[in-house]
């Protein structure tokens, strides 16, 4: 098949997946959801027909096998996530799904190494507050406490994973040896607004930001809204509200760090009474660890002088912490070399966001691949990559494993 | 019946409406909920066991009429709200519509008028956020575009009112004729601390403050948290946490006037995108109408200066408005004039919350008792008003109608 057709085909699948959701009108696809179980099964074809041996591990990770021409040889890993935000775009994890895909219909000669392609359950974290669920199954990093997690509908992840078709039990099953690993590579969209300022439509990725997610609760009290006086309220949302703004003036001040308030639960949320209680997220990241930790310190101080001045009670909670995950310098020159043939004056640029790459870098080397984006935009329904930089990708994507093939060979 | 077993079947009364909820371990109980069916029931059972004849109007008010000597006589109009905030206290409302039937089980005598005890269905406006529907319908300016409104589950009102046993399409059946009514008495815990700091059960309303209620919408742009930089966001958010600090800077300097921003709404509502949409509710009140205009707008420009400023689109709707509405001085100089005999240096205040006697004064004179409550809070299940404080409540408002009643035998 010519890279041509085969974009096509990455474009007209990136189309149907796109439509599978669990809300009408936007695509949202969450962690063991239905609509999650109509994405796999269709992946799942896709990978059947590319050749690929079929399977489901115990979280919901699909996972399809291309077989080595060695037997016992070890495994290149490919791939990305399934899983997307609220009202998301169609190119965030899916691409990086369809181009590994892709890349084992274009094969030509068998590879003296197997190649698995995996599309993780979740990466977002949005239905248990949660991230990376799927590649830390994988990496062996998965805290079997995240199973009594409940959903907002009140439905433990335990359950979840059952209903899926998964089994909680046996989540250590999942885990990859390292010892059988050569390394991981995934393709994603940059998600920001770096190769589209230098007019690149693919770049190498250096190394994935350090996250640091807080959970903030603020307990005032409660209150009629036309009867309690001004001086004598103790207004959760105000309080909430001040460090949403203190959080921004942060972030604006230091270079390299970004820091957000995405998340907002008001209690009890009713025009007619002053907020009780408010829990917000905070999202922390920075390429440098210690000014993340820096920042962070410093934000839950503020927590308690807001809580201190305002007499609510302030609370603060580390939900996750991930540090800087540099990429392997080995498999990165292999990838840099293939992409060098098909991007002029290729750069290597960080990743502000995170990526299932940094989870599988506990257990080998791996490398990761940026496709330009529309306005650097993502997580949104407005998320776009052009087919002719997706084909740039797939060129790349594909003269690594060509590469990478070659030099096993010569071993 | 002595007044003393009056109030403790008040108390149990209280306890027993107090448990009928629509969630599970807090009281909750919204406009034509299966709880507030059942909340009229029962409530109806002790209208009868005290000799009233009982129906359900149109949109689901619970009325209980007690029958005059005198053929074709007026009706005085007694009672509150059943509905309620979530995880609400068990006072707010009820305790009016236990009072009246109180007093009507105190009757020693014939009385030369009707007596209608109301409950309304809808005062808190929690689930369809539009306030007073049930005094609204019957004083007849319900606005039957209202009846399109949706609920949180998708609902209209027309649907709720059907399936509660109501009737939308008579809405109108609901109006009371002013010409057959000589007044609207409500009592009302005071849901606020004035009547505790002077040490009295009870106080005289003079006024009910006026309100503005708007909805505020920011629109962004969201955003991937890891990957926008701070200086290029359109967080949608942090201009709602802007305008809610102004919001509380503003009425902290406005004397007789509160302003609360009491719901919020924010999409996608994700950690780790960046908020592209907050919908937030803004409540204003104040005894004199002219102070609360000008506080609204001000915000109202501050809406459109934040948005400016951030680039982002501000949207300012008023959502409903009530004028401050004056007690009738004839109504409560005899409402004074029976409760001073139970409450030494008996004094006049305002309600800062809104009443159905607000939208009663629409068709009939009204007059409203307060109730002292423990710490002036409302709106919380710690909301709480004494036995001996109820009692001088019953005391005064029984010689009310006692004294109504020999000014009209004297006619």
């Amino acid at each position: 098949m010519q890279r041509i057709e085969a974009v096509e085909r990455i474009v007209d699948r990136l189309e149907s997946l796109g439509k599978i959701s669990e809300e009408p009108d936007r695509l949202t696809r969450t962690f063991a959801s239905q609509a999650m179980r109509r994405a796999n099964d269709l992946v799942g074809s896709w990978m059947t027909q590319a050749g690929m041996i079929v399977r489901q591990d115990a979280v919901g990770n699909l996972i399809g096998h291309y077989p080595s021409v060695r037997p016992d040889s070890r495994k290149l890993l490919l791939g990305s996530h399934l899983d997307t935000v609220r009202n998301a775009g169609k190119f965030d994890g899916a691409l990086g799904v369809l181009l590994a895909i892709a890349c084992i219909e274009q094969l030509r000669n068998p590879v003296p190494f197997s190649i698995e392609v995996i599309a993780f359950a979740d990466e977002e974290g949005v239905r248990f507050q949660s991230t990376y669920l799927g590649s830390r199954a994988v990496a062996g990093v998965f805290d079997v406490r995240d199973l009594e997690r409940i959903d907002a509908g009140g439905t433990t992840m335990a359950e979840c994973i059952r209903a899926f078709g998964g089994d909680p039990a046996c989540v250590e099953s999942c885990r990859f040896d390292a010892k059988d690993l050569i390394g991981y590579v995934e393709a994603h969209i940059e998600q920001g607004p770096v190769l589209e300022s230098r007019g690149h439509a693919i770049g190498i990725v250096s190394a994935i930001a350090g996250q640091t997610r807080a959970q903030i609760d603020f307990q005032g009290i409660a209150g009629h809204a036309g009867t309690v006086p001004m001086a004598s309220r103790k207004d959760a949302f105000c309080a909430a509200a001040e460090f949403t703004l203190a959080v921004e003036q942060q972030a604006r001040e230091i270079s390299e760090l970004v820091a957000t308030v995405g998340q907002v639960a008001i209690e009890p949320n009713a025009s007619n009474v002053i907020p009780g209680f408010v829990r917000i997220t905070l999202d922390v990241r920075s390429r440098d660890d210690a000014t993340r930790q820096t920042a962070c310190e410093s934000l839950r101080q503020t927590v308690a002088k807001i809580s201190q001045r305002r007499q609510v009670r302030g609370s603060w909670q580390i939900v996750q912490e991930n540090p800087s995950t540099p990429c392997s310098q080995e498999l990165s020159a292999l990838l840099r070399q293939a992409a060098a043939k098909h991007q002029p004056n290729l750069i290597t640029l960080p990743s502000g966001a995170g990526h299932d790459a940094a989870v599988m870098a506990k257990i080998t080397p791996v490398a990761m691949l940026f496709v330009r984006c529309r306005g650097g935009v993502s997580h949104h329904p407005d998320e776009s990559a052009t087919s002719e930089d997706m084909s740039v990708a797939l060129g790349a994507l594909s003269d690594f494993i060509s590469l990478l093939a070659s030099r096993h060979e010569d071993v």
